[in-house]
């Protein structure tokens, strides 16, 4: 089996050249993270997933997590005591808030970061992710008493978190949601209520588990704006942050997944004793408007997960291509080759890399803009940069969870037979990714999302801003005399026409007939990444074309991105003619009432 | 869990609008299958898949086959039975020469019958399929005393098939193969080595089993000219098909795969123990040439388990997005709905039936074609539906299973998160259908085959008479008054004008550089299904719109069919042009030195 090697320069030329590192840690706040610094977290963060996380993949897999008698989760061998080494080596607290114990970094390194846990080890990396959403939950809404009590130790990552959003009733919609709270006087409630698809909402790394909850109070409004937020720890906690008795919240069962089987999936009753013990995160009934804000960062995490399934599998298939010899050039009698000489193979690979680097590029400058909204010094370049992020964190979930199966899925084909065969870890890839274009939302949600909120809602502003930095893209290929990068220019501004055609449909039809632009959400959506995805792609070709004129830095390496945005251009930005014709006419048949 | 049925209307259309049952069922030889009959034996396969191999088809996910300690393979629960059934019922002979004890159906009526075997239960199909491959090879090759000792027993089921082609070091590579076979002066040969991925090399079903082994002789030449074909019973047969003794092939171990767990695949050592009794196939150094003509059928075949696999994934998504309740109409406070009224549910849906129903009639009108080769008193008309047959043989291959992983990923997605959990069995489909790009050659290795052998090799000219085949349809498109079919044929149009433009460049650029064309190779293979594909969904909706405005037949059914047609329009021959952008120009990147 392949080895897993962060792709460091990948991730550096990205960080530098493309998400403007240097601009980011200038931002106030973020002055510790020096570009030394930055790299010797990367490199940190490689060893310890090359070393610990990548090896236990397979394991977990495998094992998978599993019920013990009591209610008790046992995880795979070996995932508590990375969890723990994962901890004492402050990863936990990478870009957390430094008045609760973290490190501060910027998100753009914590995107980074993220990158190699989740392309070494996706099912151990969600909890840390969950934790992280259940940091933010309190910390933008909680009181000071709550955030005194449990924010140190999540930072610390000695206690983790999770969100119990769903009900069987209540999956993508969440207005649907039955769990009860019940004010009990002294600003505590009691909770009955069973929430599933809780991930790590019972494992054996820590001592606790706080849980956050979504329920409804007795006289709370019907519907999504009478939910509120509950933490619900597994151990109840003193305002010291000590440990108390247990509280009223059982895992029932797990479920049998696809993928990810390390992470357990847990079914959770709330109250079957008595009433589990909560407390309510800022105010009632406002609950869902909380998880809306934090939703944005976990959605991005879900998008980051796309970025390093595809980086993994990427570079499974390109070992195993390298090594497995069979047939012969077309049309020779030469030695049998390794089938990375074969044009189709190569096709695959290419197709991989360009996906990766695309979605890697798109999530990167995503978190740098994330990171100038918090901290940039003015407000009008925060409220531009919040405007693009939102934007893009649609597209960043659902493309990046999207091309990661198209990536995985050609990993397996670059397999062949063995491809098949579960030892081979390829067929792991595409089973572990395909969770990732449904949680959080799935990808359909995603392209609601981006055309009701992110581009309807202030009538295309955002979406024509982002179109005019990529105009001025197009243009930048033309500056450098590279018969590639004009190649690539000339696919961006078809594509970019494209888009636009697309995204004038969206904002002149959605009033009116909101369903035919919905029927085609999913294809804008598809348009969208690799438009953005390109575009970046372009700019690092026109980078890099520039560098190798100058004699500056690697030139295979400015070559081979140069290489990669071409193939992407040929391969990806073609389709953008034929995905706009589809979204403007495409949703008649479907909405018939009588297809079904 | 949804409960399959055979979609027997929509077959029906398909066999006898597009596929010309009436004049399939004239041809020398085929007279007993008359409408009567061929609707007769769909409704008993629909009856037998309903009742039996649907429902077994989460056990055999669940058990998985197993190796006994013995090397004996112990199939799951109620396979053993259902085999016994299946044979007692005819079903294995449907197709099969009444010398032999077959029933000399169509290969069209075969068609049918196999996509329901292969919707209900792909992992216990594969058992008659290789059966069927293994009867092929010896009735086109065999001598007489080997079809007489072997064939009887093997048509009416009693013993199973199976093909031996892999080695570790021989995959889609068959020049390597190494296993040796040493003559032994009484006719016989002695085999020596071990074969790969053998689908049902060991089972219970049934007391013998005949492997088909590619194997050399001692003074064989290298490469693929020194590959000879023989049969080597578990135990040996004497003249009268009579059992003997326990031949020296053994099942050494079971692959642990992705999916079709109930489907043994068996590791087989051949003389370890003194050597496995073999008899040649016709003459020695033609196996791979007798393969060849036999893989066309068994291309066919898995095909047509793509087509299977399709609908019932789409039977799946569509049963449950009428079951669960989730949202509502946007922008309304209407009671909750089945998310199959959300427009991005019917979107899915309406693909993967489009897609379903697309692949399904370039499937059947490609078995028509064989029929006709095979049994049309005019040689110019037999030599005309070869080629035919030829060209699409491996689009039908190729396509239909990549559609099929396309339709089972979409069904995934329309279950949510329920679709990740193994219980609703949405994900054992995509499992399943992993496998169908892969075996009997991969996608690649399949459009290498369209390009060199099928299109390139005439110069283009089995691929001009198609595509003016389907120049008519989107003339007939223009002779119904009907808008949506117009439209159809409006997208049929410009998507036939992409795909001579890309066949004319893969003729006239192959002999000077193949790397250039075969970099395109899959681009070009999915543009030949799409295209291909919708002229049959453009054909559909030409004749029901004629139907219709005539006030023939069901009208709801016709309507659908064009919508349908035109839904598989809109959003797939749309992709057609930017698919020729990527064939003409997309090679160079992939194939740079550099490039990894």
């Amino acid at each position: 089996m392949s080895q897993y090697r962060a792709p460091l320069a990948d991730m550096q030329f990205v960080m530098q050249e493309l998400a403007g590192l240097a601009e980011v840690t200038a931002l106030p706040g973020l002055e510790d993270a020096t570009s030394d610094t930055v790299s010797a977290i990367l490199e940190e963060a490689d060893k310890f997933a090359t070393e610990i996380l990548d090896p236990l993949n397979r394991v977990g897999d495998r094992e998978g997590a599993r019920l013990a008698g009591d209610g008790c989760v046992v995880t795979p061998t070996g995932f508590k005591d990375a969890y723990r080494r994962f901890c004492e080596l402050g990863w936990n607290g990478l870009a957390k808030n430094p008045t609760f114990g973290g490190q501060g970094m910027p998100h753009l390194v914590a995107a980074a970061a993220d990158e190699i846990w989740n392309a070494s080890n996706m099912a151990f990396e969600l909890c840390p992710m969950l934790t992280g959403g259940a940091i933010e939950a309190i910390e933008l809404n909680g009181s000071e008493a709550l955030k005194r009590a449990y924010l140190p130790k999540m930072v610390s990552g000695e206690w983790t978190g999770t969100m119990n959003l769903t009900e069987p009733q209540a999956g993508s919609d969440l207005a649907a949601v039955r769990t009860k709270a019940v004010p009990q006087g002294d600003g505590s409630y009691k909770l009955y209520g069973n929430k599933i698809f809780i991930t790590y909402g019972e494992h054996d790394y820590t001592e606790n588990i706080v849980h956050l909850v979504l329920a409804r109070t007795p006289d709370a409004p019907p519907g999504t704006k009478g939910i509120s937020l509950f933490v619900v720890p597994k151990f109840l906690v003193d305002e010291n942050g000590a440990l108390g008795v247990r509280n009223d919240v059982r895992c029932v069962s797990l479920e049998h997944k696809l993928g990810i089987h390390a992470s357990p999936t847990a079914v959770l009753a709330f109250g079957d004793n008595g009433g589990a013990v909560g407390y309510v995160v800022g105010e009632e009934n406002r609950g869902l408007e909380y998880m809306f804000v934090m939703m944005n960062l976990a959605r991005f995490g879900v998008g980051i997960q796309g970025v390093g399934i595809g980086e993994r599998a990427y570079q499974s298939a390109r070992d195993y291509a390298r090594e497995r010899v069979q047939g012969r050039v077309v049309g020779t009698n030469d030695a049998p080759m390794g089938i990375i000489g074969h044009p189709d193979v190569r096709r695959m690979l290419m197709s991989m890399r360009a996906c990766t680097e695309a979605a890697r590029s798109l999530s990167y400058v995503t978190a740098a803009a994330l990171d100038h909204a918090h901290r940039h010094p003015d407000a009008e370049t925060r409220r531009r940069k919040l405007a693009f992020a939102e934007l893009m964190i649609p597209i960043v979930k659902g493309w990046s969870t999207e091309v990661a199966q198209h990536i995985a899925y050609m990993g397996v084909q670059v397999h062949g037979g063995m491809g098949f065969i579960e030892e081979t870890g390829a067929a792991q890839y595409a089973r572990d990714a395909r969770i990732t274009t449904i949680y959080e939302g799935t990808t359909g949600i995603q392209a609601n999302d981006l055309i009701g909120r992110k581009i309807v809602r202030d009538a295309g502003a955002a979406l024509g801003a982002a179109v005019a930095d990529m105009r001025e893209v197009e243009q930048q290929t033309t500056d450098v005399a590279n018969p590639d990068v004009a190649a690539i220019g000339a696919r961006l501004r078809g594509a970019l026409d494209a888009f636009v055609e697309a995204g004038r449909f969206v904002v002149e039809t959605y009033r009116a007939d909101p369903r035919a632009v919905l029927a085609g959400a999913v294809s804008f959506l598809e348009l969208a990444g690799i438009v953005c995805g390109g575009a970046q792609l372009a700019r690092a070709a026109s980078i890099a074309a520039s560098k190798l004129a100058a004699g500056d830095g690697d030139g295979a390496f400015m070559r081979a991105k140069i290489a990669t945005a071409r193939h992407f251009a040929d391969h990806y930005l073609t389709r953008a003619a034929g995905l706009t014709e589809t979204i403007v006419s495409g949703s008649a048949a479907a909405l018939a009432d009588e297809a079904f």
